[in-house]
């Protein structure tokens, strides 16, 4: 028996992989969610290798209390379309670089889906990553005041750095 | 004074192109609002030719009960991201096609948000029209109940069409 | 119970098409079955919209006699890779050609399978319609002499047919 | 007299490079024919370098035993297309990358084959390799079931490993 | 026997296209040799589908007076480099554009020759046809006074046409 | 004796276009310029068919009173470069797009100066035109107090426009 | 209170950069600034991390006495475009390329602005910002002479270098 | 006055680079001059730095015995298309990659000219040296015998080369 299907009590987001190799470049969207004391599963599945696995779970993730469903792949990136095809969670693709196409296998298999089940892609690689999990904290924020803020904050630490940044330059420069 | 400030019973979707001109490409998107009985609003908004508009908008959106910002633009797409800079509610970018780059541009300048600004883009052009609208109401489902299962009863209808398509082309031609 | 389960005696092979839409262009391959009298089934199926349908399809198919499977889809093309994330079967790609990006999404996102999952992939459109079909039968000729007969008989008129369109241009112009 | 018309015995696939140089990129198709116990050739033919000898190759190709042509080629990767103009046999094309245009070069030079001599394509580089040897071996399978259960355990420990990858990242994460 | 053959006297340049589809495209070409006197042959020659006698015609070509071949091919442009590797005598190639990926696929498979087998390559679709031509005219005209000097005369022409239409919109707009 | 050497009167803008075929391309920027009461004049020169004219031009321009030179050009588009490298005025380039690389190979021949010699690039094709007029009358406007407030009149004309098809829409839909 | 709003005395020309990580990149701008003796600033503004403040600076740039807004960003590369659509100066943008799109998605968002909001482009990277400076400088020049004339002298020393370089060549390969 | 005028004895053949940086990888065009002992030379001359030198050389090439014309250039690679510009005689150009673009940017730049002023293209990059080098001995060949028989030489060569790689091969894997 599969191990996924022992675990009771998932989290809102999972965040799977189409490969483990792809771990890496989504350390930022752990990162986040870390930080925003979220609730989050990580996850391998395929939509080429584990099938089966991945449209279960797709399709009892609702039931299972996910919330939202960030799905990064690389290649024929199918993963978030897999999903989506068995859900009506939101879906978000991260699409994944690989040699030699670079992300535009990847950013073209994930965002051009059909008419009727939606993925929403965000940034290509590491940038993806974080912007994903932003994106559906900022989705399960719309329910969760405290969370709306602390969203709110990031953003304004976020502002906070790019002003600090232009102060190192301008000193530098135009003294 | 703008229109916009006047409305103060603003709906939970607001879709926003940047041209009157992209409007037919949406339609798709106010079909899919209307079957589900969404409350949204249209709007008309340029990230380059009415900059404080769209960025008052987007900073005054939360608090004006906006739930998911839809942002439809082409060429140098700046329009969701824009909104992505003012505001931290969802925004879902369509790229609209043009010539002579058909969508690659509006596709690019839309997906490749920066870490920390996140933008989920959707199929470019009427595709993406429908899925923006698909995708937001997935977002509202998540605390409500009723609409999550007529997203599930759309989604049965959609597969029964296939089968039915299925159907047809069975008869034509393995007889 | 959906149509597909009923018919017991499946022919060798299969050309799916993730819409209805793509028949115009897959006509070359019905026609080339037709000259061959090759035993064929023609079926819409979706990786998104029918998913089950099709992995229960792709899964059952050699059971059921399937030899090749051809898997024509436009945009995010995950159903020829569907099919064979669920059978060992070969399965036959056909990209469909779509606005705004032409044939470059089902392209990419129908050859670029992962490493341990293949789909052998054909020419965009119509014209691989007709090569997905003549690939098709030279893997069924592997077994069958006559078939093989056939198949070089087909380009031997090929050929012939070049023959005489140079013949016609060398009339033409190099008297 | 070149050394391939003296080898008499020609095992069924023959694995066929444009450059000794593609030899690396193409160890993982090896490394599946040994792990099937397929018997292979492995070739250094050019379509341009050598275009008579890889034309009689192919020509004489069915007649040695010759089951399946897996061609290997970068740039203007002609040698796929050279090989499936001179035989009716299954052609396999992998592009191969090189620089400075990646595989965007072989992978439309190897897969936009015209109407009547059909191409098969599989993924760019080394994925491709071990996807064309795969992809070959689901031919040779469809008459030989003890290859057809080999193929079938090779597709479950891929799964395997990718439940195992499942794990290792739930224990990591998901504690 | 094919018709290539019995012709004992061929002109100075070959115009060699992949199908006789590609003829309206190429009339450019067959004007300027019209114009210049230029002694050519136009042919129908398949790298797919007539291989053979492309094969020997490029073999025969500098035997049978031929000075340079014009190769024009789409998709997969396989013409030029076939000649190419037959041949040692300059070889010009024009990619032909079509549906889905315009002319991408033809550039690529024409221009990206490995070393040792150059093909030159001129602008896809009309515009390369005429400069396929003049190309070719140069190099004939580097042993030839008076053809040099025609192509002198048809530049001062294009000139004077430029001028002209300089005269006319300074005409029109600058009074 | 050529035409333009005879102007001894020349305008503050030179819109070169590489062909007189450009011209309706190009209309919006003559319309631009007759709004703001812009002495222009409008030339065809070809990098390639007129080059020494265009050379010389470029050369006398700062000596005739030109202070920008706007130069359209499709394909191999070199006018501006070739105007920018006889030249230290501002050069602007438009992009014309032409089949079957719609514009990605003018904008890349435009763009892509070497450093050292600049072209300023603004979109391709007809917006392009319109935006050359902006950004060269933007550049007079430094030292003209009167048109830099009929470019913010222009501006906020536009602005208006946007608000009004706002309007319309929230007319239409937002009731 | 940000640090841009205290500087009551301006320089010329802003060179503005969406990422500290830019700097690199842009050095060669500020060399040429420097060695041009001209006033510029330095700083760093994000269309979407900073967002207010970049379309404050923009809109009071003109009364604080800038006269050519440079802007570099990458990705969704919109920091040109929002400059300029705050603020009718000529604003310059450079393209900065990164993985793993290169400088695609950044060239196509910063120039194809729609009309009526000009966008000036230049070489992507850092060929563009060695441009960006002069072109700045070539618009300066019109209404300085001594600066005209060090433009000149800095070309001539180009062209010299490049003499310069075709010497040393010359004696190694032309004896 | 520069150094090209005083040279009264050019070769047959010049190579011309639009920046010394080319140089290492052009040295298989010198290789293989050196090789057929052709006479040529080697320049460096920009269609952006040394404009008036570069049309001044292409204007007097045929005067000065030139035959054949061999143009390198990157970016917005003008070179070739600038020397076609400036004279008849066969004009190759080779585009030369570099980032961000690869060499996207410099062969559609070279490749895509006008109707009326031919450059034939050859592959991007060191193999491209090589090939124009062997493209030019082709055209001096066709007036030269021995010339011809050394490039058929060079060629069996190579095939034997592509022969020997093949039996290392065989040895290594087929025995």
């Amino acid at each position: 028996m599969p191990a996924q299907i022992k675990n009771q009590n998932l989290p809102e987001i999972a965040l799977i992989m189409g490969s483990k190799n792809d771990l890496p470049l989504l350390e930022g969207a752990i990162n986040i969610f870390d930080k925003f004391d979220i609730k989050y599963m990580v996850r391998v599945m395929s939509a080429h290798r584990t099938p089966g696995i991945a449209a279960e779970f797709a399709s009892n993730a609702e039931a299972n209390g996910i919330k939202v469903l960030i799905c990064a792949a690389g290649m024929a990136a199918h993963l978030a379309g897999a999903m989506a095809a068995n859900s009506t969670l939101p879906v978000i693709g991260i699409p994944i670089p690989s040699e030699p196409f670079n992300a535009l296998d990847s950013l073209l298999a994930t965002v051009q889906m059909p008419p009727g089940i939606p993925v929403a892609t965000v940034t290509a690689g590491k940038a993806g990553a974080i912007n994903s999990a932003l994106f559906a904290i900022s989705i399960l924020a719309l329910n969760n005041h405290k969370l709306a803020e602390k969203l709110k904050q990031y953003r304004a630490e976020q502002t906070e750095k790019a002003i600090q940044a232009d102060q190192e330059v301008i000193e530098k420069f135009n003294k």
